[in-house]
C-alpha cells in the first residue's frame, strides 16, 4: 500500500514552531526518518497558524527536498498554497485534496494534469460529507467520471471517503470497509482508495491500536493508501502482514524486513 | 466473538506430562489463566501420546471443572473420546470436531443434541478439504442442512473453514475470508464461522503478529469465532477492538476492560 506519511504538519507545535523561525533541521529530520519508515509520500501541511502560507509550502518543499527524493504530498486547503508547492517539487506530487463536487474538480484535475501529479478528492459536496454508504459511492463515481473525462488515469486519482473519529459515530468504520468495497468496482482498473488513519483514533485512548485494527480490516476490503504515522512502527507492521496476507506481498520468513517502495 | 481457548492440548509437553502424572496443577493453572483472559470455551485435547486416552479426557474434564466454570470445549478426533468428555462435562460443551460429510454428521449433531452441546463442523469429507472457495461453501450448506433437519440451532453450529498455514498456500486467507462472507448467508440466523487460528501461523517467525492481522480482518469479514491463544494479550486486544470497530462492541474509552461474556 500507499503509505502518506503525515507528521510534517503545522498543527504539531515543533513543525509549526520550525515553520516559522525557518529552521530546516526539526524537518529535514521527519523527513528522513519517514522515508525510511517505508514512507511512499511526505505530507506537507504549513498548518493554519503560519502567516505567509504560500512563502510557508515553498519553503518546506525547499527543504523537504533537500532531505529526502520521496515524493511530497502537497497538503492545504487553499489553492494558492497547493499551487506553490507543486510548482516547486521537482518530482510529480500528490495533491492533499479537493472536495468531490464539479466545480472543485474543474480546478484540481486540470491541475493534477499540468504538475504531472497526483490527487486526492474527497467524497464531500456542498452538502457536506453523506453519512450513509450509498451517498460517498455516489460522489466517488461522479469524480472517477470528471477524472476520465480530463484523461486523469485512475492510477493517479485517490479516492477519500472521509473516516470519521470512533467516538463520533460508531457505525461509521463498517460504513467504510463496505464503501472501499464498492468504489474497487467504479472503474477497471479502480482509482486508488485513501483515508486519512488517524482521524479514527481523534480523542481515544488506545490510538495505535484503533488505527492499526483499522487499517488492517480497511486492506483486507480494497484500500490502499492512508495518509498515516509512518513512525508508528505497530501500524507499518500490520500494514504489510495484512498485504503479505492478502498475497500483495511475497510471504518469507523475513517478510517484515521487505524494502518497501 | 467466541474465543475458544487453545492451551489445554497434549501437544504441549508441560500439558502431556500432566495428563500422564495426572497432575491438576498445571492443567488448572492453565483453565484459570485462560478463563481471567475472557475464554468463551476452555478446549480440552488430550494429545495423542497418551495411553487411555477416553480416561484422560474424563480426567482432564474433572479437574478443569474443579478450577473454573467456563464451558468445554471437547478436542478429539475418536469418538469414544468425545462421548467421555460430554459425559463428565456438568455444563453444555462444544464438540471440537466432525467432519462436514454426512456419515460423520449422522453421528456427531445427535450427539451435540443428547449432551445439549455445540458442534464445530469442518468443511471436509473423503476428498480431503477443498482448496477453493466454492467447494468450502459448499460443504458449509451441506452442514448447516444436516444440522437444521435434525433440529440442531444455528447459534449451536460452528462451521470452520479449516486454515492452511501462511506458507503453504498464500492465496488461503484471501479466499477464507470469502468464504467467511458467503456462510453468513447460508441461513438466517447463520451459523457460528470459527477457524483454528494458530495453524494460519505455524512455522513462521512472526506467530502473533500474524494471527492478529488475519484475526481483525476475518472479524471484519463474519468470522465470530476462532479457537486461539486467549493468553497472547495483544491477540485479545485486536479481538476486542476489531469487534469494538464493527460495532459489536460498544465504544469507550476504556472499552479494552470489558468484561467478556
Amino acid at each position: 500500500m500507499l503509505a502518506i506519511a503525515e507528521r510534517i504538519n503545522g498543527m504539531f507545535s515543533n513543525v509549526k514552531k520550525a515553520i516559522i523561525k525557518r529552521d530546516p533541521v526539526p524537518i529535514q529530520d521527519l523527513a528522513r526518518r519517514q522515508a525510511e519508515a517505508g514512507a511512499s509520500f511526505i505530507d506537507l501541511n504549513v498548518g493554519t497558524a503560519v502567516a505567509d502560507q504560500v512563502e510557508a509550502m515553498r519553503w518546506l518543499v525547499e527543504v523537504t527536498q533537500e532531505a529526502t527524493k520521496t515524493p511530497l504530498s502537497i497538503d492545504s486547503q487553499k489553492l494558492e498554497v497547493v499551487k506553490a508547492g507543486l510548482e516547486a517539487a521537482k518530482t510529480p506530487a500528490l495533491i492533499n485534496s479537493c472536495k468531490g463536487q464539479p466545480e472543485d474538480l474543474e480546478i484540481y484535475v486540470p491541475l493534477a494534469l499540468k504538475y504531472n501529479a497526483s490527487l486526492i478528492c474527497l467524497t464531500m459536496d456542498k452538502r457536506g460529507i453523506p453519512q450513509d454508504i450509498d451517498g460517498r459511492v455516489e460522489i466517488a463515481a461522479n469524480i472517477v467520471s470528471a477524472a476520465v473525462e480530463h484523461g486523469l488515469e485512475p492510477s493517479r486519482l485517490f479516492i477519500d471517503p472521509v473516516l470519521f473519529p470512533i467516538n463520533v459515530d460508531q457505525k461509521q468504520p463498517g460504513y467504510m470497509l463496505e464503501v472501499f468495497r464498492q468504489i474497487r468496482y467504479i472503474s477497471d482498473p479502480p482509482p486508488h482508495i485513501n483515508v486519512g488513519l488517524s482521524n479514527l483514533s481523534q480523542g481515544t485512548k488506545e490510538r495505535s491500536l484503533v488505527n492499526r485494527t483499522f487499517l488492517t480490516m480497511a486492506i483486507a476490503a480494497g484500500l490502499d493508501s492512508a495518509v498515516m504515522d509512518v513512525l508508528d512502527k505497530d501500524l507499518m507492521y500490520a500494514a504489510i502482514c495484512a498485504e503479505m496476507l492478502m498475497n500483495k506481498q511475497i510471504y518469507s520468513d523475513s517478510f517484515l524486513k521487505v524494502v518497501r517502495s
